[in-house]
């Protein structure tokens, strides 16, 4: 398609280098086959650059709309994979003029007045990290829906609350689920922040230094979705903290994609047996018939690896690099659009995974009363009714599980006259505080697992999803 | 001071522990020499607890009042230096309760009503967490204030502006201080998005369940400066996003901090000699007397590798972690306490070694036009005066930029027939943009480097920082 | 102690610098709370160069004794904790500098003849890494040998093995322990790499460059135990791959110490109930008295963190610097020792948890029947017997399974009318593939789980320990 | 040109999956964009396997010879570029046994007898990252060479010697070019140590158990070039240390490389002016054409932030992981790949940047000679000659430099009489030591700079490579 294959990068730069570039330089060098995922962007981007030179007379309007047809044509050309992209011609931006040049001729060459790579990159990276938040803010979004809704499913489904994967206390099932949507609504926050923060248009910081040219920086962020340009032009065409901050706030979701995913693969054990994934979400062996592995719950877990390897290689990237633009910066696209499809992608199973899972609620229920779980309740009960302070009802509740513990048998198989030789002002009333129902049910504290709790959250985040709904 | 020395935790847990912890275990799992840093958190933390606790009727005044005074006692013994921390004891919370068991006896025992160490950890760690943010945005408010300062005395002050390290375009260094005004108000509003999201106190969220005691989270969360208290108690006490926010927010930041520190370094070789740092700010060698080593910088730009470190440090310990509280979350704050103290040194120092560099003006000036530096310049002249495309505007001054060098001279130094014998269309005018001054006044755009464009933004800047004040 | 309180560094540099360090700048500069732990390091340095420049005649024999006198005097009060370490004098070379300045007079300022900080640190920073990889060596040999007493007692013990957490073919408890042992094996071999690569001394490169003075440096490494001097002078102060590999090593074994404490914390949960961790490496809870809490394990396993942590932090440091040191190389040591203890720590628990472990033997064979986890034993019988391809076998396996899962009972349970079914080739001799002690004593093949290979596996490497006890 | 492409990896578990994989399911599960580079190593390892299979008598000779015959095929498709990639077939194992089946049959169904895809891309990946130590070894040497080439060249070279890059001493560049030799070399051995440590080969050990068939690993691992077969079946599928170790040696080889990249960014500023980089490794700018940018030496620089970012992820995803194969390990390759890739690329660019960068000896001696860069050397002599103890000779020298710092001049410039003033001491012979060249000719310590000590290294290199290829 295109005869510009043996221009090089070399070459663009006019007649002063006399030696094209060495092999291995041409290969370090490329960035085509990464950033090419920005054609959309950049396009965007020179259209509202020329149109904008052109309401200020620094080309014609007839140049622009050249300009604009012939964008319009490459992308057409991109979208249908007939776009020949030349690793020679380096990047995305010197693919599309070099094929614009050869479809509207000389008029091309006006196109980059007043701006440079260094703000075009600037400007194509954030409108594309910028969707990407928003993109991640609907994933969010439909994850918060799946859980909502099993929360509710599961509002009195009593199941073991963990600490250091032993059973602690009873909880329920849709208290564990909006545990998960307070994280998500986090995320989700920090999207929105890391977003407002990013919605500066670069564009017109030129070089480094801005442009003696009269453009307009307020028309192109405009046009662009963008709430305000850039103030600064050094620090436009330096900065990479939109890319650093989504990348940390997706190492943080990440993570708490990857403790539900933890808690799906035990779960899903048959020690535990609390849930089945569903086929859709599970994989056989090559060699063990019988097995069911949940290969999606193990894959999210790992894309934390990823995420923080991303994030790590920016922060050193960027580290110490002198303002404005280094060649260093270039290595900043790989990582982020990985990241990118990666949270992506552990979000959306994750939601699948949410709504397909079977719940084994009597597993579950049966699990809960391991483990002498409502010994606190035991605990509390000597504080309230017999007036004992916490730490000795603590200790009298260590014997009785000791008690219980070496004759195999449960609390409340313990008989009044055991538990009174261990105090004697426990009475028969203990016993109605030793089932899981009670011990959930009695934990009505603000953000406590009682089942009436967990429904009166339910239909506070649908208020609150609502009340953005209407807003958004 | 305390006879509780021998008292070991396996012993605080009653009676049903036979054995004593091993010796690698105490070591292992002992964080007193670092959680020790909480304890006005956790002494505050447990103030407003019981003070809530006798509001509520669940423990009665005057053992509030006990609890107060003794812990009042407590923090002032561990302020003079005299409290006797116990490794055995593992950790402030217990070191606290055992020797407030000391001084009030059994009164101690009832402060632990309706809470956990894995509440009251969470409520310690995130008040200290939020009071560190707070800093951070002093002490950036402080290095925003050093860097006006500069910014106005040298708005007019012509530097080269650097790519690649490479001279690209005469800036300002009033311009190029103004850049990290930017970064800084970028990392200052990260922190007060992590504060508003970190607002919110977990105490009373118990083990992990909440508690059937009838407590009020939001008079303890009122009483300890928190906005609201948490609403889901597994979230809570599972939750450390806060200090992952934090981490996050710290690492951006020192990256930018390692930025102007490298430039600093840079700056102050012999090569450059564009600025030389205060005394206060440098040190000598113990084998090479001549030696003006700019320690503090690279210390400066070595902190990103502390707190990076961090940062993946707690991601690492988070990933993959189930619900609720394991004990290797345990490991967070040794990591975070390090980064708050790089982070403020690191700040700090900066701030201090803005204010006290003397700038070397000639020496800047006399490098603005080294490399020429003004060829955008010339090309823009060309597109503008003599109506070539960018393109070929490029091209043109890419020609007379070779005939510059091949000759060893600056490129006003060209005559005009050379100029003309290039191309034909350049006229005598062209000499008029050849020239720093002439070329940093030019760049008027939006956030461009022209003298006036810079003290405009330093108003503005001075204005919004009025208007927090004045909001604060 | 000392009366050099007062002299600062700036004071150490001579007369030239006019200003004293900013507040600030101490604080950041100083290192002597963090490589004050290299004293012995530095005072046996200090010993062996000044011994060295007495024989060649640099410095007189009895200015070389008197120094030796006051380093053992200084010595003996790091030790007896009566040292006066100063922050002003920034570090450890400085302290013990200054203090022999006071103990032994003018003879004190001969020490630093043909040397400087950048030398004496790296020859300091050296011994103390090698000397944790042997400590490092000897944690692993008794974890090792811990290990291979539980794999022989447990050689014929069968135990589900897992892939995806899932039951996949029963293995034998002793196998399991030999992966680990492999693990170690590999961890050691790459100690003992790094100790052979670290083994040259950098003491007498000087400040970067050599020196003039006639030095015998292959004196120096010998008597420090170095195999020889580096033979680079700016390597020689520049490098810290010593450290960067002490930390990769150290990774990748607290890496297998965390799989290995994951398995201890899923197994001790009531769920699996594989074993009970003792005592002395559990911990109670301070609201939950029925608590039992691997606490030892959650902590090996976030050791990785930590550990991770520091190694990205030095690697940020380095990466960039030019040579030869730079401050920022400062940030070194924190680190490594703090990744030094963590390793340290992490192998020690292990071992202990490992020794004390008590196997549910029980538990184990009951959970090593789960899941039809002998189906691969039929699809083998159907490839050997029956002369089925396997993939065909497989998928006759898969139906049978299904058929089993449908009727909720064990593979051994249907019937050969059921099985023939399926397909009619199959016989009754495959209920003798069927059980879980049949599977684990038919996998013969090298590296294999049968008991006879774990137990001539368990024989070699006692063997292997034999021979290098005897070499050592 | 395959039919199977409707065929899913649900489908290829038998008949027992009743719902296929969610297209979410597919689209995280799927690695065969990434795993397809194993290509080569897989039909490798399946020839090795049927090979032996047969010749023990697990399939006939025949099936064998067909099974060859077809993976050659294949073989033939792939690297034509006409075979046909599946995602649905998940990866490079499923894809090449389809289409075998597609090829030859039944008989394709024989070649996953005793063994399984846990075995498979375990023995596949580690052949992989085998061969790409191997290229590094390679790759470093041709380094070496390079930097040995110029080190004879300029072996007498006067340059600086910078610590904080501050100069400190006069130094040649030949010395500087040895000292990245030095770092070469442990590279190198890094990268043999780990070659010897993978060269096990875990084919064979099937799902994690092992496997009933008479098998002979022994002769597979010799098939495939491996010095012996693992020894433990459960570790050898369960391992990723032979990628966690390359990816350090590949981290810490990064990070030496980028050192010398941030030195010829330096040095090619005009500032400098030390270098000039040719221009088959330097690009311009679009919009400043008289820009010559170090692109090469800047991503050079940027790739430790990419392998960096591949140890942590690999690091992150192991952590903790039970044994034997999980899902999570598959996040394992993509980043290998990528760190080769990384790693191959800087060593290889920085080797043509050394061999074709234009040293300005006149720059580098200029340079040489600031700074008081002999001060060390007036110390030394005040020591030898004068006999004052270093710490004097140390202040003398420091009030010598203020004096010449004061008047602006240099230090040879001082009169004896003004340094007669400072010290009586110093005679007209301390003229004969401030020069750069003496000063460089006096450090003939072990390691030193002198010339000739510089030339006997080289020597020395030379015969130790001469040696290794004897030896190859």
């Amino acid at each position: 398609m295109s005869s510009m294959k043996k221009t090089t990068s070399n070459e663009m730069w006019g007649g002063r280098f006399a030696a094209r570039p060495d092999a291995i330089m041409e290969a370090i060098n490329a960035s085509i086959d990464v950033d090419r995922r920005l054609y959309a962007e950049d396009i965007a981007g020179s259209i509202a650059h020329s149109a904008m030179l052109a309401d200020r007379g620094v080309i014609s309007a007839e140049d622009a709309a050249e300009i604009k047809t012939g964008l319009e044509t490459i992308r057409g050309e991109i979208e249908a994979g007939t776009f020949n992209f030349s690793t020679s011609l380096e990047d995305i931006h010197m693919n599309v003029e070099a094929r614009l040049a050869e479809l509207i001729g000389p008029a091309a060459g006006r196109l980059h007045t007043a701006r440079s790579r260094n703000d075009q990159v600037a400007v194509d990276f954030r409108l594309h990290v910028k969707a990407a938040c928003f993109a991640v803010v609907e994933a969010l979004d439909a994850f918060t829906a799946a859980l909502l809704d099993r929360a509710e499913e599961h509002a009195a489904t009593v199941m073991p609350g963990f600490t250091h994967l032993q059973v602690a206390q009873p909880v329920t099932f849709g208290h564990h689920c909006l545990a998960y949507v307070e994280m998500a609504a986090r995320d989700r926050s920090r999207c929105l922040d890391a977003i407002s923060r990013m919605d500066e248009s670069p564009l017109g910081s030129a070089a480094l230094a801005g442009t003696g040219f009269p453009i307009d920086r307020h028309a192109t962020a405009k046009a662009l979705g963008f709430r305000e340009p850039t103030r600064n032009s050094l620090d436009a065409v330096a900065d990479r903290d939109f890319a650093l901050e989504f990348l940390s706030l997706a190492a943080i979701c990440a993570t708490h994609l990857s403790r539900l995913a933890e808690e799906l693969v035990i779960w899903s054990t048959p020690q535990f047996g609390f849930i089945r994934l569903s086929d859709a979400f599970s994989t056989g062996s090559s060699i063990m018939p019988q097995k069911r592995n949940p290969d999606a719950a193990e894959l999210v877990r790992a894309k934390p690896g990823r995420i923080n390897g991303a994030l790590i290689s920016l922060l050193t990237v960027m580290k110490g690099l002198p303002l404005t633009y280094s060649k260093d910066m270039q290595e900043d696209k790989a990582q982020v659009f990985d990241a990118i499809d990666s949270l992506l992608l552990a979000i959306r199973a994750s939601t699948g995974m949410v709504k397909d899972l079977t719940v084994n609620e009597a597993a579950m229920r049966r699990a809960a009363g391991h483990g002498y779980s409502t010994a606190t309740d035991l605990a509390d009960w000597l504080v309230r009714e017999a007036g004992l302070p916490f730490r000795e009802a603590h200790h009298v509740t260590g014997r009785a599980v000791k008690l219980a513990e070496d004759r195999g048998v449960a609390l409340d198989a313990l008989s009044l006259a055991d538990l009174q030789a261990i105090n004697p002002a426990i009475t028969d009333g203990v016993y109605a505080v030793l089932s899981v129902d009670a011990s959930v049910a009695s934990r009505t504290s603000y953000g406590g697992t009682a089942p009436d709790n967990v429904r009166e959250q339910i239909r506070l985040w649908r208020e609150r999803i609502a009340q953005r709904s209407a807003a958004g």
